[in-house]
């Protein structure tokens, strides 16, 4: 009898999709789910964390907590959205201390603070391993709303901030757990690029830069041409990490492409890089040294070894 | 150091709802979160079930994922909502058959179309132990919506159907796991209490009766004088197990207090009964035999043995 492991997360994500939503009235499979809601549309998400597979060791409770709010916020962000508001069910041990749900919530408070989001509400379950899923609700004018679809051949294609974050604290994780889950949800650059109206897809790289570039691939049904070189690395990153740092997960920068008439507005915003074009060809390919080779969807999967 | 299980549910709660919102802006603590939305108020449920502590040995996961979804749209029931849409996030261990989760999506589905809610999207994770959190969606007029808090001396408390379905089928779960799970949501009596703008308080009897009007009498700073005899019971418990059957949870009814003035426009109506008074004093009591004795606050909590 086959096993999830079989087949991975991406698989049992696609054919959920085909079963609840086989005719694609309510568009499963992008950043956030949306709901039609007058002249805005709500956007609403959620990731959970598993002890398992999510949490290092060494981490304190306040980064999980901090973590666990931000990577929802990331996908509000993802959809050009503005925060309305978030949930937490928490599943944890009978055996927990309270001091460390106390500094777990002190986590999610500090990071739904910064970003002005309420908590509004959860569940707090008994659960053999901890089990943290977020909740975030936000909203985006239906004008304005950003997809995954909608890329066009001729298009830009940028990122914000620089590649490599989650590669860097991986590879130190003994020592940096902290600045590894500390990760920034790109919510006011989100809101900007919605404003804009110039952007034809979005989605954030949580699972790594070659996968998201897929994602989008797939659901706009082109293709991209990345230039290596133009891509920048966080510092601390060398060179020889770089094609590495291309798979890696745990970066939470934007990935959008942009209407070749405004991409000099959206390429004069600070932090913001054009790695390369949209083609029509479905394919990803990665131009290094003047020679262009496909660049293979090697991110992160759940349910995979 | 102190632990979860020394605290319990309820206070563990308590310190978080004082934590993320000391001033009451949001109101967290009802059955749903809530979110003022021009004219509407939006409503945010979350439940998980844990295996171990919510899924008994011999269910079928069909039953496992009605359930889940279920018990999501108890609370939007309680709230007098309309359901939006659900969302749910599935964290199950990697060598769970394929075949397993195909039938617990299968009960979701199933569940979600016969009340006609959307499946609107979801996250899937690789977990030690099957964790699934079901997200319901609502929406309900602002003048309509049905709290925990409003209930007033001299308001009538009724009920939905009948007490008993928690006790009764945990008493038989080798055989009758599926009925015991199979949980029906009182959305269409629970919108039509909204709409008749009768009802001064309202919750879902999800953690035992005992504990509902517990939780309605602080809510509202009232108290309650139940009449036993009053109370029907499920069909196959006999009298001797009515006593329990006040303090067992799974039921999944409503339990509300009605305007005394539009007390008869509510009890005509059917499955509703009459079971008791709301009082000055903040004490909840049930009169048995002509003799009043307190009813204690007995029903299901979590971390506590």
């Amino acid at each position: 009898m086959s096993e999830l492991s079989e087949l991975g997360e991406r698989d049992i994500v696609a054919s959920l999709i085909k079963k609840f939503d086989p005719n694609g009235t309510y568009a499963l499979g992008d950043d956030t789910a949306i709901l039609d809601y007058g002249k805005e549309i709500l956007l609403i998400t959620t990731d959970t964390i598993c002890q398992k597979t999510h949490i290092p060791e060494k981490a304190k409770p306040q980064d999980i907590g901090w973590y666990a709010a931000a990577i929802n916020l990331s996908d509000i962000a993802a959809m050009g959205g503005r925060p309305l508001g978030m949930l937490f069910s928490l599943g944890l041990p009978a055996n927990t201390p309270t001091k460390w749900l106390d500094e777990l919530t002190d986590g999610i408070q500090e990071c739904c603070s910064k970003f002005k989001v309420p908590v509004l509400g959860g569940d707090t379950k008994e659960n053999d391993s901890i089990t943290i899923t977020g909740i975030a609700l936000g909203t985006v004018p239906k004008s304005e709303i950003l997809r995954r679809t909608g890329a066009r051949p001729g298009d830009i294609v940028a990122m914000t901030g620089k590649l490599g974050r989650g590669l860097f604290w991986e590879q130190d994780k003994e020592n940096n757990v902290s600045q590894f889950l500390r990760v920034e949800p790109q919510l006011k650059i989100g809101q900007m690029l919605a404003e804009s109206r110039a952007i034809t897809s979005c989605i954030d790289i949580s699972d790594g830069l070659s996968t998201s570039l897929h994602l989008l691939a797939s659901a706009s049904n082109i293709g991209f041409e990345i230039e290596f070189d133009s891509i920048n690395l966080i510092p601390g990153l060398n060179a020889k990490e770089k094609m590495l740092a291309l798979h890696y997960g745990g970066d939470f920068e934007l990935l959008f492409t942009i209407r070749p008439d405004k991409a000099d507005l959206i390429l004069n915003l600070p932090d913001i890089t054009q790695i390369g074009y949209v083609i029509d060809d479905i394919s990803v390919s990665v131009v290094k040294d003047g020679v262009s080779e496909p660049l293979p969807d090697r991110g992160y999967e759940h349910f995979r070894d």
